[in-house]
């Protein structure tokens, strides 16, 4: 086997790519933007091409790279390598990708969901290592989420398994982006944070928040965490609200499956144990004893690296190795 | 391999034992009073002599038997074989029930959570046969749940997996008998429609199951589903309401697994379709269109001899072999 694997996280707004080594370091890596206007053919032309950059910056040739692996928005088919519509992207409908990147490099190369591939760069590399059952979440302006049992990335029959977020949480709830109505997504990702305090702030409630705001600071999740850092009681409480909505979410899924770890990532989790504690206790509250004992619920550890590890871990997965 | 192997289904009523060919067919069956009053010893005696009795009544003798597969209340531990703790067996704390099977018959014997066990059962022989990845409910006096993805069991990081009736699906709901409030079995077990019917008969509502009452016959699932299917509307709509709190609590489990195929078992799945289809469309309005489009939800096929089958298949589950 050669000494490298290629991991690529294909987003809407930039392409990462990474050159990693077999047990998953990171040797070398690069951000470009995805230039999704230029459809899908410019898209793909921009992830070869920063995949001939790595190789080359390391004094490599793609000789040295074992495989090709690809985190991909879905819906997708990671059997046939197709991307069957991807919302951020503009024009993908049913995309070949993977055996466009193949044909470039003549080189093994698979196509995996991204959140997925998150969900095991941190069962490989991150705060879900040694995990017999791993639940992951990514709290972004969606909720994204992945399953890891023994090894085994779980995808679902039709290649749509852990999508986490869109557990409804609150039968008549929030309209979800999905179209669903109280989905954990409505209540736990970072714009239903922000859409939900802006709401709160209109409707009169009291915080640094709004002053921030009336001197042109934009509302983010970032800009919560920070007046609740400065000690700012509402915004301590929001981010609370989020640990309870998440606890009734993830508790749900404990229940089901008896995971020995929960893993949260995404830009939120910066906010890190004011949303953890409520969390926790909502989970402990909700299921057996026998469930909640030994689980384990810590924040991510691989950041925005966890995409480009997890897709080049999946290669070995696929093939049954040891990691 | 020798040609046969024993599932045993342990319950706080009754001990139901099988001799059972190697591809699943039930060659005898038995089902004998559990006597829970005598304790662990007790019980453990009438599973053997149960066992004895339909290996001779085959006219075969334990060499004939490849390994014996037992289902039981839990929690427990399958890889110790210990029963930690049955709520329905007095005076079952820490059992170790597999070796004492094991050490009277000399024989291989596993141990497996009795929900579990019926769950596999319908994976291998029943209505999730061929299925890539399958959930399973029992709705009875309470809520049992397993889950099967690519021919294998899955236990759990503490054998606690397969909780299905324990996802909270109202926040702040009724209380469940696991002190848990608004649990799915709290809205859709036999023993929860009752009671719900029951509250809104004595609060007033119209419907032949008070007459029935008043003649002296007892509210069961089984007495509202005979008056639904006497065109009482009152009987219709309280079965149609656990299908939609079963669509509620599934849908969840299907945006987290993407499985094809749920299966729902038990006595009260007796009343079929008036639970069935607005569970399915409870489903399709919460999952996204890839989840749902091939997703089979039908009734169990095996009845009550699905603990025995399952807890007999897990065996050959065990050992990676085929099915």
């Amino acid at each position: 086997m050669n000494s490298y694997l290629v991991g690529v996280d294909l987003g809407g707004t930039f392409i990462k790519t990474a050159l990693i080594t077999l047990s998953g370091e990171i040797i070398r890596k690069l951000e470009i933007p995805s230039d999704t206007g230029k459809g899908p053919d410019g898209v793909i032309e921009n992830i070869c091409r920063s995949i001939d950059t790595i190789v080359d910056q390391c004094g490599l040739t793609m000789d040295a790279v074992e495989a090709i692996g690809i985190g991909s928005p879905g819906p997708l088919d990671t059997r046939k390598g197709i991307v069957w519509n991807a919302v951020n992207l503009p024009g993908w409908i049913n995309i070949p990708l993977r055996d466009r990147i193949r044909e470039r490099f003549q080189i093994h190369t698979i196509l995996e969901n991204d959140a997925n591939a998150a969900a095991f760069g941190e069962y490989w590399r991150g705060a879900g290592r040694g995990s017999a059952l791993m639940l992951a979440y990514t709290l972004g302006t969606g909720v994204g989420g992945g399953i890891i049992i023994d090894g085994k990335l779980i995808r679902g029959s039709t290649d749509g398994a852990g999508e986490l977020g869109h557990i409804t949480i609150l039968p008549e709830g929030d309209l979800c982006s999905c179209g669903n109505r109280g989905c954990l997504e409505a209540y736990a990702s970072a714009t239903s944070l922000v859409r939900r305090t802006r709401q709160k702030l209109n409707r009169g409630a009291v915080s640094i928040l709004s002053k921030w705001m009336e001197e042109g600071r934009s509302l983010t999740a970032k800009l919560i965490d920070e007046a609740h850092l400065s000690n700012d009681s509402f915004a301590r409480e929001a981010l609370e609200e989020v640990g309870y909505f998440l606890g009734l979410g993830i508790s749900g899924v404990v229940s089901a499956l008896n995971p020995d770890t929960v893993v949260l990532g995404g830009g939120m989790m910066g906010a890190g144990e004011v949303i953890l504690e409520p969390l926790r206790r909502e989970v402990k509250r909700r299921v057996f004893p026998q469930h909640f004992n030994h689980l384990k619920i810590a924040a991510a550890m691989l950041g925005n690296d966890a995409g480009v590890i997890g897709a080049a871990g999946l290669v070995l997965e696929r093939r049954g190795l040891p990691l």
